[in-house]
């Protein structure tokens, strides 16, 4: 029952800081408020309220799987994303795509689709925290699969795989679920070899398992890149509409406000899913709706993302500068080229977990991270590192970020 | 596992009604669309994103629970229409308001909180069937409780009660399910007076249960009423603070598409409902949270919601006179003070099932109703009356319900 659930700690993250004003937050998610699309957004909202017609249905009911335009906006936006695959149309169809409350939403509903307690999920080594407390809820067991610069490292998922095998548990794997695009906490990207690889391993172990095990790929900071050039999604992997589950989200690009994210699902999943929604809620809010298709239908949506790519260059670069100028040589991390974050390793001899000196030291100092074990899935076949925090530079001003780093190295 | 969750009607009906835009539906729940405030919401909103500080907030992530103003105008608000009972401002706390995606979203959370699969959740006959939905999703089992013209037959729950206690099943109820306002289907609502003797009933059988049974009271239409004076909710019986979970919506009595609802939870339910938030999205989005709260502070709430009774009032009685006209004398119905739907018995010879000849008719002349069958949770213990339905005044304009009743009245 609900009861099992245990406090998510993004909850108690996000607590700390509107109870704190004063806290320097390099923790949970909240996004950088000044590129917040605000005049933008009233324009639209004023077009939209200012005809009659349009505005009723603004503020109606929708349908459960979501406002039809903005379905078609953004299958056709991933496609664009993907490069347009030749010959995969079929990968990106609107009728597949749902939208939900947030992309979070999303995956709670994929995973209730797919997963019965005691059901296992594959993750990367680490992933997205918030995840971690879904499976926890739903009951679900984890195992993590290491990682390498480029995703996750092709033979210890078949290693994993392969013991599963022997131990009988094949049976209970249902997904395995990568954060492709700027990882959180890694900042990593996925190559697109790595994705096809990944898709190719899953299969080979299906006959064993019974049942598909599907590729569930959270692109979520996929549009928040200022580097680099991102790898197509794993729907451009030949034949693999029917195993790719991709969700991706509004709300980071455009304005957390709004809580307007979506997936596209295999055939065999959309019923299931969308029975779930018309259940949890029978339909996502259609207002934010509304105002996200209308800035993709306008340009705003790409205007305001080059402004917000810009500002997250700016600010990743403010915090490595001040990482480097402020913490011991023996602290390690990468660059980031894109997403929120910057996953830095300390000396081995400082513990970075929530209820360490440390994090009470930086606290006290009134400096906010996520302690690195929180993204690492209870796993009894390895440890978890003990040494390693998730710092991001979202919501933070420059100032902040430089501050806040000044405060952690003096902690160390 | 996700899908064993049957299709929700909901869904399908709704999407009847979008696929087939010169259907007149009588059927499911949206609303009427020329009382959306419009206008005024527009002038709210305009107001909010004028304002570079408000506007970036109202675009930001807020907090799991809700925005804050907003759930204490909601805990003030609820006990004002409650009449602020003296001595009982602790049932009315902001602190245990928690703000959701539609009371739907509230209504699943609340029951994932209690219930585990095999449990039972007592609901009215007939009772609101997208709950119906949510129990069959989480494997709760039902028991149908008799409705008098005041709520629920407390005589017939203290019998329900009995035999749970006497076949042991007693600790595996968790809840009843009262839908205290206009109720849907019904349109009746609870006295104070069943309110009380519910709670004391199920306070007397928990000792047999060894846990707490909590009344659910769903007041999604409390503000939908257009006749009579409604009684005071549950929260207002003395003691009751710590037995129930009263739950609304902003959304019918505002806007659907805001989708904001709201729960005031006792103490225990707190923590587990606020758990679950954090994993299902961590949060409603907070753009509509903030054009709700400017609503109720600014007057434009009360002021709407006058012209949406007097609307609703208007539609209630262009449907019963046409039911007068055009139904034959055996069908029986009862005049609605307040909500959305008038319950129709018609001869018993009718089958009005989903899928009888009767239903298909009606739906080759292009008009949608609920069937009666829908609204009876399964219950061993009974049959379900077959030859009722729900007709819902809410979307259709007052010309379609004539026209819609007069082909009713042509099938039969």
């Amino acid at each position: 029952m609900g009861r099992r659930t245990a406090e998510p700690p993004i909850s108690w993250l996000m607590r700390i800081k509107l109870e704190r004003p004063r806290l320097i937050s390099l923790a949970a998610g909240f996004t950088d408020s000044p590129t917040l699309p605000v005049a933008g957004s009233r324009r639209l909202l004023n077009e939209l309220l200012g005809d009659a017609t349009l505005g009723q249905a603004a503020l109606q009911y929708g349908s459960t799987a979501g406002d039809d335009t903005l379905r078609k906006l953004t299958a056709r936006r991933i496609r664009q994303l993907d490069g347009s695959p030749r010959g995969q149309a079929g990968s990106y169809e609107a009728r597949r795509t749902v939208i939900s409350h947030g992309s979070q939403q999303f995956l709670y509903m994929a995973t209730e689709a797919l997963c019965d307690p005691g059901d296992i999920v594959l993750v990367e080594d680490p992933t997205y925290f918030v995840y971690l407390g879904i499976m926890q809820s739903r009951g679900v067991a984890g195992r993590g699969v290491r990682m390498t610069r480029d995703g996750i490292d092709l033979g210890h998922l078949e290693q994993v795989l392969e013991s599963l095998k022997r131990d009988g548990s094949l049976p209970r794997l249902k997904i395995l679920y990568l954060v492709s695009y700027h990882q959180n906490p890694t900042s990593r990207s996925t190559s697109l070899r790595v994705k096809a690889g990944a898709l190719e391993l899953l299969r080979r172990y299906e006959h064993a398992a019974g049942h598909p095990i599907y590729l569930m790929e959270d692109a979520a900071y996929r549009e928040l890149g200022f580097a680099g050039k991102p790898a197509p999604s794993a729907l451009a992997v030949k034949g693999a509409v029917d195993r790719v589950i991709y969700l991706g989200t509004y709300s980071k690009p455009f304005a957390t406000g709004v809580r307007v994210g979506f997936g596209i699902l295999p055939e065999e999943l959309l019923t299931p899913v969308l029975r779930i929604k018309g259940n949890h809620d029978f339909g996502t809010s259609n207002l934010p709706q509304q105002l996200v298709s209308r800035s993709l239908a306008s340009g705003l949506y790409e205007k305001n993302l080059a402004r917000v790519q810009r500002r997250y260059r700016a600010k990743a670069k403010a915090m490595t500068d001040a990482m480097g100028e402020h913490l011991p040589e023996s602290a390690q991390w990468e660059q980031p080229e894109g997403g929120l974050n910057v996953w830095a390793a300390m000396p081995r001899k400082v513990n970075t977990g929530m209820k360490s000196n440390f994090f009470k030291k930086v606290l006290d100092r009134n400096v906010l991270y996520v302690p690195g074990g929180l993204c690492y899935v209870d796993d009894p076949t390895r440890a978890k590192p003990g040494h390693e925090m998730r710092l991001s530079f979202g919501a933070a001003t420059e100032d902040e970020i430089r501050e806040g780093i000044r405060r952690l190295g003096q902690a160390i």
